[in-house]
């Protein structure tokens, strides 16, 4: 049976670190379910269509992976969809933490599904998404940062 | 004389792993006042009045708990109350940073008053107001983590 | 085809903690190789053939469970064995930099070789081998902390 | 040819630890800017010009200290006054890697800007602009953490 | 009934952070045991009666404090002696999480013995014994970071 | 005048993340003393004469770079060579902890001497002397992580 993983996050906007687990955590499942977390409280730079759609460039050429938006909670998608394995990415001591204690509650509210920390490649250890868009709207250059479409979107953003 | 020792905190809600800290506070003191701390300046999920009807309903079997409320610095109001201890519960390094600065700073300002840090029973290491109502208003469920009370009360916000 | 994980160690002594991560491991792969590192310059409590029984015995009602022992790096004996992922536990934040420093070290030496991390059951969060051995030397109860077989082996190393 | 060094932040208020590291950042350069970040979208305590007023007063008798402003990037802002090396004080591990995550940043935008960090003498460890507005808007004595101007300012907006 | 503490350590040697955190455990504990561990296999700078006659020396002038030696696990020493609390010091996050897995231990071996933890005075935040045992071997001086008694007696193992 | 800073270590062996901090420190000071610490009481796996002539051949192409070793306190050799500011890498947050817990000491020691730390390239930020020697030990090629003369030393140690 195929094993499924999901990777979950905001992505606003997806950068060259989600790229990178991207293709790490392909050698670890069969599918991976990409997946933006509509949170509709907060105030995205990027609405969540914009944001599948610049997932879905950066991940074209990668077999095995299916880029979609969920609402609600983690753990009732994650069993919908028949998924097995949480993907996070641990970059620094003050994600261990946040993730750690999201982890213990996902484990809690569904102790089947496994969560999994991978590392990225140490050259992205510094990115986030939030230091990308103060980047950016301050007239720095991203480029090597976040995939070529999303380079292009900032600028219409912020270099008019 | 008696010992006597603050736990305060805001409480928005009060959850199991609080109440594990209580019990074993009082270990360490004869009187245990815990203490809402009224913040005008936040938007709380539950009025003060309600937390504090939380508290005293979840800590009504334990001898010795003082449940109130109190406005501006924590040790002006020990120091009215003759406290000579403040309780804190230490999960993860991130507490630990901020609620070392938090204890320089009252020790600056009233040297006799001693910070004491608590560990939580691990099986609450995860624990915090904010992930309760995040999962509650999700529609998780949070039985086991807070008291029966409290459940009740998260349910009738979130689940109409 | 299939996926084959590794999850190295020295298990001196084979704990609940181990034993909790091997069967969160056989979610992720279809089969774990469990390797215990010869090192010839450490002075062990037991000796590898008897860890290697040790944990055979605890794991023997899993299937997909290999376990053996090997010398050298890490990652030319998962070459060898033709092995993709290798699984370590993070329990706390000195865990977490001694691991990313062997997993990068390991990636550089092995692009392809990946090391993924999980958390173990919060009840075994405080456990380690070194700490199992101090305790039974000085007389404390490892019940329930370590499989029955192994019990009876550090009751025989010090109890008499 | 003299070395420029660049101390940047918000300094919502100034306080005895930035005085500190003021004073320990002249042994490493001929010329330091204090650099006040003019950030648009915050709600400070004190205007910019105030605060520049603040800096420009405590650091009265110190030779060397150049007090001023800048908008945007912080490589672009040091690259027109040609200033090689920022400096930044480090109390805990939380600044540790905010302050890694910028710094390895600024580098990615300009390598030949080197950051370097300082460590506050430690009777400043725990002092922040937030917990001295906290303190002071609470009515609590601040005397000995910053200037004796800027506590006279503090006390016209919070004791009236 | 009256509280009785234990501050376990090793004291090798005694120095005034130590002394700082006997002084504020007073504040909690009716009674307080400072207990020097016997620990055979370490080799330790001063045999373990001259430790204890530092720490006698040095807090000579506490009431309520009893200096005495151990062996085995403290848990056992501390329900022999009918004490209720194990009073540790915080000074960083590396102390955090090696005291986390002892005080986690100890709490299985013994539910009702409550480990609470102190901070010290900043002014000793950087001071262990290790690092005094170095400085006074190289020749360097340690006036005013441990007793004056234990001063000499580091003057007269190295300085002759 | 001239701004002279120390590099201080054990070295053994020298890598490329001990030169990227060299180049990076010429940026802060006039010149850098690379002071190897002789330390009777290791084991060390190069001599340090052996030493001294590696970072010799690693930083010949530098100016400003002087190698040596030192006996004692490093406050006592900075002061009598006149150098004003000590230079230390920082990786990682358990670098960070012991790192400040000796810049504390020395700047308690002497006031004047200035601890400034730097980042390493993180391409960089995994590597230690001690992980080095281990890969080389077992068979592992550690090319571009050493300079090469290094790498040749490490291999008649290791290969033969």
């Amino acid at each position: 049976m195929a094993r499924r993983g999901i990777y979950p996050g905001t992505f606003d906007p997806f950068h060259n670190g989600h790229l990178d687990l991207i293709q790490r955590s392909l050698r670890l499942v069969d599918e991976l379910v990409v997946a933006v977390a509509r949170n509709v409280e907060k105030t995205p730079l990027f609405p969540v269509e914009e944001r599948l759609d610049m997932i879905r460039a950066a991940t074209a050429g990668l077999s095995g992976v299916n880029v979609t938006s969920f609402e609600g909670l983690l753990v009732h998608f994650a069993a919908r969809e028949r998924i097995s394995v949480v993907i996070r990415g641990l970059r620094a001591v003050s994600d261990f933490e946040y993730e750690f204690q999201m982890a213990l509650m996902n484990r809690k509210l569904k102790e089947e599904l496994e969560t999994v920390f991978l590392m990225p490649n140490e050259a992205y250890s510094y990115l986030s998404s939030h230091l990308i868009k103060e980047v950016a709207s301050m007239g720095g250059s991203v480029r090597g940062l976040v995939p070529p479409d999303v380079e292009k979107r900032l600028a219409e953003k912020f270099l008019r």
